[in-house]
């Protein structure tokens, strides 16, 4: 694959994947382009744009082995030797990210939640081990951490971000409700949860 | 106001008046539109332009007047009345966005939370009532609700989402890691949890 795979197509491929993980777990082995862009939301033209553009294609009679296509979709998403995620801040949604992804993606793994309450660290909560924030920077180190997840209050994230950057992160998903700054080589996701229900209720109002 | 504002105008307005709430709390009574687009890492002309938008023009020599450029934000995003929210699903995800809102958005409350867990519903959790999910539609009804928010699993978000629409819901965010069909005229927001970390993952991949 010479050609950099554009942001919106490892977007879909990541939905897809999940979609046919649900297939599977529903006992089947096939699935035809049109009924993937159906399930996710798409049309079957840009299903098939994408899974050509991974270098796959289905046969006309049975679509897409969906296991082979799982595979081929792990090479293009997955590292082979598995990728580690620090989280930074232990609250609500915290807890609710680490126990989504225990267990369920062998390859991407949290292996460490950083907070500074005395009462969170030095624990295992939802299956991951929890150091105090000081320890940031060893354990990310010790742990060949590379993606750091920031689940903290708005006033200490920048602070945070600059942590991860300083120990080598080299991506960022943000879910504090305020943008950061991180050097340009540093991948930075934001997820505001204020600025997705303002929207939200923005529509309402001028839908009455 | 007649033309309509785009909806990525709308997103700033939202991230413009957290920090300007921000530093009102530090004790700032003017901004300048160059400190207002470092704080939310924008550039200053894009600060004015969307200022403008809005018909608000601060003094070159002291800036924009904090507490009037608020409540300009707050005219056009905020309803008057205030707006009624509900959440179907009160696992850790819920609980970290009802903390978050409770109290903190006079104009925008959660005011009820739906599950079919026994042990969830017919009580006050952070604030909020909760109700069983075979009550939606008559709360939705009885409690004036426009906006629906969907932290379910993602087996059952398309039918929670039809629950939703069916009570007369306008807006929805979707936090459930699955795609959500709804018809034409319902805003619907997807935050999925799982496809930001994939991103950030294949980022950091490719960084190593």
């Amino acid at each position: 694959m010479k050609q950099p795979i554009p942001i919106r197509t490892i977007e879909r491929l990541s939905l897809y994947r999940r979609l046919l993980n649900m297939q599977l777990e529903a006992g089947k082995l096939n699935v035809f382009s049109h009924e993937l862009a159906i399930l996710g939301k798409r049309t079957p033209a840009q299903v098939r744009r994408d899974l050509m553009a991974i270098g796959y294609s289905g046969s006309t009679r049975k679509g897409y082995d969906i296991e082979k296509l799982i595979e081929k979709i792990r090479i293009i998403l997955d590292d082979p030797i598995g990728q580690r995620i620090a989280m930074a801040g232990i609250g609500n949604l915290g807890r609710a990210i680490l126990s989504y992804f225990m267990g369920r993606r062998p390859k991407l793994s949290i292996v460490a939640a950083f907070d500074v309450d005395p009462d969170k660290v030095d624990r295992v909560i939802s299956g991951c081990r929890t150091y105090h924030l000081s320890k940031m920077e060893e354990i990310i180190s010790q742990e060949e951490i590379t993606i750091g997840i920031i689940t903290s209050p708005a006033a200490v994230a920048q602070e945070i971000a600059d942590l991860y950057v300083k120990a080598g992160v080299k991506a960022l998903v943000n879910w504090a409700p305020i943008p950061l700054e991180v050097p340009e080589d540093v991948f930075l996701e934001n997820r505001d949860i204020v600025m997705s229900v303002e929207k939200a209720a923005f529509f309402a109002k001028n839908h009455k």
